[in-house]
């Protein structure tokens, strides 16, 4: 791999640690406007394109004929924080489907809001599916397959017809084949299938501004996002970067963050789409660098997120993270172009 | 940077993510057996040289004059887990020296222990600063200054003299200067200072040898290891790399983790040392490339820690975590030469 730096950690006068990725921008016809490292490379979107794998809720039907509401379609779209209202959101979609918790195939683990992991503590539970930060996402999954009359069992799996009806909502969107060559198990045990960032980027550019897509899937995707933006908590959780600057900026920005130093973003205006991937998949890297394209095209975002000081345990500042010379030269040609 | 991969992560059929780096071994001639990247470039050890860092302690008397015992000497060694008996050795650390927890400078953070974080959300307690991975360094380093009459206040600042005896062991034994445009401050507050890896290398073949150190030196060394190897769950804490390793062959391999993927251990027997960094920092990589060197050197360590696959939160099998080609062939090369 030859990826270039784009995020630096610094402590005092030097660079402690570095990290490589690639990041594609590019509008609806697919042209690059930037690509830093390897664009073509397929890469895991993992939980990235969650707003694609709700597609087939909207599209089936099932959302409807199920009254989900629009925050349970940002629901469905999160990688969630598993707060009380969360959760709660996640077992009324359920419900409304005739199922419960032991249906989901996502698996438990502890909230990520660690308040909401001290409550359990303090209330002697456990974490159950409920708190996996998916449980919107498999309960918009389950109501697919109850909607079409199909086996609820195993609707986890690659070959079920929930995950074929995501396969080719994906495929169709990226034009793509997403063969078992690049078909990985994702955290929460459902198919996720490798893409070029340049795909990706283009994908998210055609969900904020429909074109090229049918009536019906533009419909769809529209109800997606301003679902996400309306209820921009549910798709995150407070004080997270999605949350933060959804909540901020309704309608300018639409981002979505996925594991392995996964980012993907658009905004409406001017019709541009982002995907990039740290190499390392550094949670902290894809932030960083996902922000700083944020702040570069809406302006009005810088500072509503700031990660960017390293601190002692005693609240010191001791070094920064930040966006390489490499990044902010190509996002300043930008500008200029 | 142009350092190899050292870790690749695997999901199902490709490379998910990568992880470069640099590292080498050698012994105490200083003469590398192996060099995988730049080993010249300084990187800061953290952690890893807890041993070192620790030196001032027993050369000057203080441990004896406080008759501080081989669990209390191995902690002053630890990044350790925040059990009730990591803390309560801390504490008896500073009573011994007429202090209290509020005297240490190192700050609070949730014990790494995930049973010991549980007990104090039960008990509705926050973290003290004896919770700190460090506290035993830091009660070492207080000890120093109350054993030599010296204030206590400000004893983690990089011009107290507790401070600067610490540079002064560091300085001797890697025969550099570390001057101030390679100091930065560690995580716990207290100074750190970049070195090659080269040099954490050599320095660590020395740990276990005594090549080349003056008697007190030697013996001062030859105490510290003892302890560890004697305490390993002190060092660190049950269930992780650097405790179930010594605790399973002590006198075979003296081992250490750092931030920001820093690993630095050596074998007695061969009288190797070696010192890595992850460009990154992550220690899923510095710890995989860790155990793999152990597991060359040391047959018997195979299998004892592992953390290889990658599972679904509902523990299905997804992936791995391995040492790359180029790791694996460097390795494989020493045992031939």
């Amino acid at each position: 791999m030859s990826n270039p730096v784009l995020i630096e950690v610094w402590r005092g006068p030097m660079i402690e640690s570095a990290h490589t990725g690639a990041l594609a921008i590019c509008g609806t016809d697919g042209r690059p406007l930037l690509a830093l490292g390897d664009i073509d490379r397929p890469i895991f979107p993992r939980s990235a394109i969650k707003a694609l794998q709700c597609l087939p809720l909207i599209e089936s039907g099932a959302a409807d004929r199920f009254r989900f509401s629009v925050p349970e379609i940002a629901l469905a779209c999160a990688s969630h924080s598993g707060t009380d209202r969360h959760t709660a959101l996640a077992e009324g979609m359920l419900a409304r489907i005739g199922l419960s918790e032991g249906a989901l195939g996502c698996g438990c683990h502890e909230p990520q809001s660690a308040a909401a992991a001290r409550q359990l503590v303090l209330h002697g539970r456990r974490p159950s599916q409920l708190h996996n930060n998916c449980s919107g996402k498999h309960a918009g999954m389950l109501a697919t397959a109850v909607h079409l009359g199909e086996a609820v069992a195993g609707y986890y799996n690659p070959d079920h017809p929930v995950q074929q009806r995501v396969h080719k909502t994906l495929s169709e969107i990226t034009g793509l084949p997403l063969g078992r060559d690049v078909e990985g198990i994702d955290g929460c045990s459902v198919p996720n299938w490798a893409m070029p960032l340049g795909a990706l980027a283009r994908a998210f550019a055609q969900i904020v501004t429909g074109d090229g897509l049918g009536p019906v899937r533009r419909k769809a995707l529209e109800r997606i996002v301003e679902a996400c933006w309306t209820e921009p908590e549910l798709v995150a959780g407070a004080g997270r970067a999605d949350t933060v600057v959804m909540a901020k900026l309704p309608g300018r920005v639409f981002m979505k963050t996925g594991a392995e130093g996964v980012y993907c973003g658009a905004f409406p205006q001017s019709g541009l789409g982002f995907a990039l991937k740290i190499d390392d998949g550094a949670k902290r890297a894809s932030a960083g660098c996902a922000i700083a394209i944020v702040e570069h095209f809406i302006p009005e975002a810088r500072g509503l997120v700031d990660k960017s000081t390293l601190t002692t345990w005693r609240g010191l500042p001791v070094g920064h993270i930040r966006s390489s010379g490499m990044l902010d030269r190509a996002l300043e040609r930008i500008k200029l172009g």
